[in-house]
């Protein structure tokens, strides 16, 4: 095990560590901790809502999931002598949940958690089908995931960071804050809302305090959203064994990890839908100076994923196009394809036995595949999900005999605002 | 090899064959061939453009590509007793190039071809970076592509139908045709259109005749995009091995195929984007009754790829997120995620040395992958193309030595308009 | 297709072919076709038996099997310009049963069979456990085998040739020929033998008449095993898109090539235990001058396997070591810890219904890897057998409920000496 | 992380720890912990050696290595209610070298190691070639090794037990005993020996004392070869996510485990030929009543590898058939033709600048994999070697240009007997 940088005590908040993290994006949070170039650490890790969900059967924590506090992030890492205009090189050598507490309240011992959000919290993918709030709570057995919530499913988790990334400059913060204020501008009254303002409330910003807090507090930018650092690009495939390459925009690059998920499909389409827990990554880092001009990557990683990915042969998968539900068509809209493809593996699932919201819990977690098939041939796009046929207890192949059904058990806990 | 039951000459026109096939969808275009459930037989197919492209190193024919004439499709085939709601399952036993063919200046005979649209003929997926029509003839050697247009890359082919399908009935070509009326009523004169109405010039519609030929010409629904019926899918999954499920609409199903592809990336996304070719496929076909309510596959084609993808096993990726190139936030917009990170592949990979055109033209053509990672994180999607490395001559990998550079050679023909 | 530089009309016998191949290994075999390096071509091969084996439901014919007609092998092949100390570069473009013609009496035509030779007719790998004959013939559709011999079980073709390689120089011959007949003399009236001498009766050719002929005939290798030269390795992943380097030992490398299989487990264990067909290979061959020195290789092939194989993800695994079944302790044989392994895969295979044959049956056949797993803690050799359980219809993995059973149906025909 | 049931102290010898394990075979060595089916726990493993070998720049330790001594086994393990003729389910949920160490001098504090062990103290597969002790020392960087000792070379690890399985009845250990005794007796004196006689030097029995320690002891297997109760398999595939079932020979089964390996080729040909090292492993039991007759599974593991194996997708082969490097033609000898190539391998690998002791301790030490490719085709067996190429840093394909070398460093250390 490499030396741990950023330990955490799973018994303390996010905020009483010895060590604390962030939870927004600024280049003046302090860095929380040195490195060199060409080393190898070890970095802790808290689940998004630092252990707000809980590991039972109501989804009551899932419908008052408290946005303003997440992501809680690890970092920031100072890379000595990285510049502006250099590459990052992170080489993900392990990851994986908390290792020494198989038990326990928090996400990330032996267990994570899959949440739908709803509609007045933020929503899903699926918004407008599923506009209340549902949990599953998924049990870890080795690189297994089972869950009593949704039952009759198993499969080997492709764990993985959902974020993370380099601090962006002032400049680039700025231009933030400015595009997504314009777009919420363009109907600021929307729920779920079009983007997240910053938001002091709840704020973390490592060591920062006094006048320094309150105004990087109003200035920071929210964490959920993927931008040019990086940042909450929820790719599955950053799992063990990838090497991702980030813009490097301020002195020492300051990297931030955090949001891990034991498992994911691709889009993370409900919302919540890793399965998200705290936990650990090792990670070693190095620098191209330069390397943004050098191989022309002026924002957005770039990577490398690693060889371990879990083997699946064989899928189920089904294609959606940008037609809506109510009949109209829209011009190569690939978001609206790939809900299509996925209400459709839903209508389709659900002949077994399962609940809609089950299925969709389970798309959100299981290591599904969501391509672009086709995106140019007017007016429809093409977007097809791929399932692998081994995750199911029973055969959910198309056939000519009768259909097997499963028992839906308890089912998914739901929760929905009076 | 299994009966041909739609032999094509290759030495004549689409028009002029024993069988005729069709280029639009339409309840009323008669059936070509009558097969039982249960039947395997093979199936020549004409490339899209029915011979108008050639191998040579000019792009004026993609400047000038007829799209009214598109897709020359084989069909439709009657399944005996195939009923509206049932699903008709279609394997796909085999699918290759002419097989007899090896040389000759028809698509398909050892070679194919992968063209970018120009603006004002279709445009493609990168339309404003991109406005003039571009070309790159492939060679195959075995299942193995090359260009003289693209040189330093090889990859194996993917070899798979774009476009399978069966009729629509006369109610769901009503409701194809309206919505699509309504969209590009929206902006009628846009360029690249919105969609395509239907177009009596240059209609192939089996053995019909007189009144009902213009009848049917004048309502036939255009064969660019995927609908309900599965049509121009353009999903380079369904490959060899795989076994596809469609809906019935029709008595007998009327199944149709063509616009076969050597290869093709995840989204087709130069618009001609996969490697073009004729060829035939050898099909299996059977019925599910009532499997339209068994499985709740209301629309659209559900499948199972086969076993026999090419296997890579190191790729580099690229991300993009919804923000356009002028700096504005879309909200949630993984059509324009995919053009960022297909953009910053081309920024990538120019640095090795190919002009911007040639690695468009490679990304259309090769089997990269195309995935919806991020979707929920608002305001930003995010998603990311994987194109593996070892279709490369040279090493692409980032690192800290020197970018080898590659020749491009004689580059990729261009054409525009005056 | 490229073009047939070696065409077999499949209604005429192995020597009454416009060009007439071999079926001994010897220098003096002239060349039936001459080629250039870069050059690509198609080869037809002939079933090793040259259509003796029937589709029928009797195993007389494989009992009478007569080994002195095998291997039926297209070529000599000389490419010119190569001479002894090159390597011969050997690109599989493509392999398949015979395109045009999907059903006939002789294997290739739709079909193939793999047969248990009996103790006195050459005798198996499990010779004492099955010493008589037994056969199954199974159908292709598309890629996939399956056979009424064995139901219950369906398998995607991992095409290949069994025998490919290049002629060996008297001086080598020469080596074969005393080396074997060493052998031979310390054992010369076992049953089964230890190696089969040069036999006149029933060779072919090429060319060769007269006193040439009857010389050659007198001194000419038997094909049965793989040598220096490559020959009758049973390699089953030399599949599509491989790239094979051979030894050149006489000038123009004189390459032949052979005794194709639809598919074939590791070790091709029931003798005649690939799925033996007639077919095509199309192959694209090239010389490294001087290869042999350049990377000292003296002697058999070395190999690059396709990408294209079948992908599976789940295999039951069986392990063996040298210990015999009568309980004696051998020292470090990995032959018998093979048989072991495969043993044991019967037993277990049969709980499920299917007999001993049909099982070992399916091992030949089937796309199963063999391994060696440990060959050096004395006094046990360790080898191991992988089936892929996606080839049974029922589920074949061990667990708490009850053992599915399948109907043997009409099983494996049977025939034995009287 | 499970409950850690057989913690080990990695500054103590494994005789000194709380609770002792064994490396002898016997029924009558008494359980070190008791479990219930269907409990998952933790165990810690010692390297085979027990900590004689060190992380330093000399072979000598390997030459002396007191085989006595091995192997470190912890167990056994008594599940409750198992009974002679139940099978054993062992499900390997995570393994992995030591998890909080990352320096020290005990093999899987960061690092493991490879030795070719000398003629006179076991010898290897290659033992005419290499007749002296050789030796390499691989650190662990996340899940890839590399070696100063091997330079050029890295790999994603494989990580595995090496040895697992259950205690022998007395009946079978004395059956065990008998067969090995009557193999010595062949040939006494042979150098290296052909089996290894129970020795009471150097044993540990956990828990026994006094008469009943000397009778065991004198009565007692040795580990190294794998037998009807698993034992010493070497299988590189029981990696992460493998069920592996044992039948079961005694009450209670008695469970043990050891020898892990960061990674292994097949064969583990250089003897000492994993990367050997100390660590953890997390294991699921479960037991089948009556498994055996049920399964027909009389002996020997069976097993289903986990599905998280490092993906390559090229490798470069080499093959070898059953003929002495003197020129004498063996019979069907498979052993023999896997020694012929991993010999050309190693030919073959130092035109590219290695010494042939680094490539020998490289075959041992990488995923290569090693398949009985022919076993009945008279009179010789083929075997193949696969080499993954993404290994190098070189490219090591065959190719008509210059062959590139690579600086073999300061080699792999060698002792030698004076």
């Amino acid at each position: 095990m490499p030396k741990n940088l950023f330990p955490l005590d799973s018994t303390k908040s996010f905020k009483d560590q010895d060590i604390v993290g962030h939870n927004r994006w600024h280049p003046d949070i302090p860095a929380a901790v040195t490195v060199n170039p060409g080393d190898t650490f070890r970095i802790d890790c808290r689940e998004w809502f630092d252990g707000d969900i809980k590991n039972d059967d109501s989804a009551q924590d899932i419908l008052e999931a408290p946005v303003s506090k997440v992501h809680a992030l690890s970092g920031p890492f100072h890379i000595k002598g990285a510049k502006p205009g250099d590459l990052l090189i992170v080489d993900i050598l392990d990851v994986g949940p908390i290792p020494q507490e198989d038990e326990g309240p928090l996400a990330g011992q032996g267990w994570g958690y899959t949440g739908i959000f709803a509609k007045n919290n933020g929503g899903s993918f699926l918004v407008d089908q599923f506009p209340d709030a549902y949990k599953a709570v998924w049990d870890f057995n080795g690189q297994t995931a089972t869950s009593r919530h949704v039952p009759g499913v198993s499969f080997t988790g492709l764990i993985h960071p959902g974020l993370m990334g380099t601090a962006p400059s002032h400049e680039l913060l700025k231009k933030w804050n400015d595009r997504e204020a314009a777009l919420i501008a363009t109907d600021p009254n929307r729920l779920p809302p079009l983007a997240l303002p910053p938001e002091p409330k709840d704020a973390v910003l490592g060591t920062l305090t006094g006048d320094d807090f309150d105004r990087v507090a109003a200035e920071g930018a929210r964490t959920a959203p993927p931008r040019e650092n990086g940042g909450n690009q929820d790719i599955k495939n950053l799992s063990k064994g990838t090497r991702v390459f980030y813009p490097v925009y301020v002195d020492g690059a300051h990297f931030s990890v955090g949001d891990l998920h034991f498992s994911q499909g691709d889009g993370e389409i409900t919302f919540c839908g890793g399965i998200e827990m705290s936990g650990f990554i090792d990670v070693h880092v190095d620098v191209i100076p330069g390397g943004m001009d050098k191989y022309n990557v002026k924002e957005n990683a770039i990577f490398m994923p690693g060889n371990v990915e879990p083997r699946y042969s064989e899928w189920i998968s089904f294609s959606g196009t940008s037609v809506t539900l109510d009949g109209e068509q829209r011009y190569l809209d690939s978001q609206l394809a790939y809900q299509r493809a996925c209400l459709h593996a839903i209508d389709y699932l659900t002949t077994f036995g399962w609940t809609p919201e089950q299925v969709f819990l389970l798309l959100g977690a299981a290591p599904i595949e969501g391509r672009f098939s086709g995106v140019v041939d007017i007016p429809n796009s093409c977007a097809t999900v791929y399932i692998p046929t081994a995750i199911f207890d029973i055969d959910v192949r198309p056939g000519a005999g009768d259909v097997p059904k499963i028992d839906p058990g308890i089912g998914a806990p739901r929760a929905a605002n009076a």
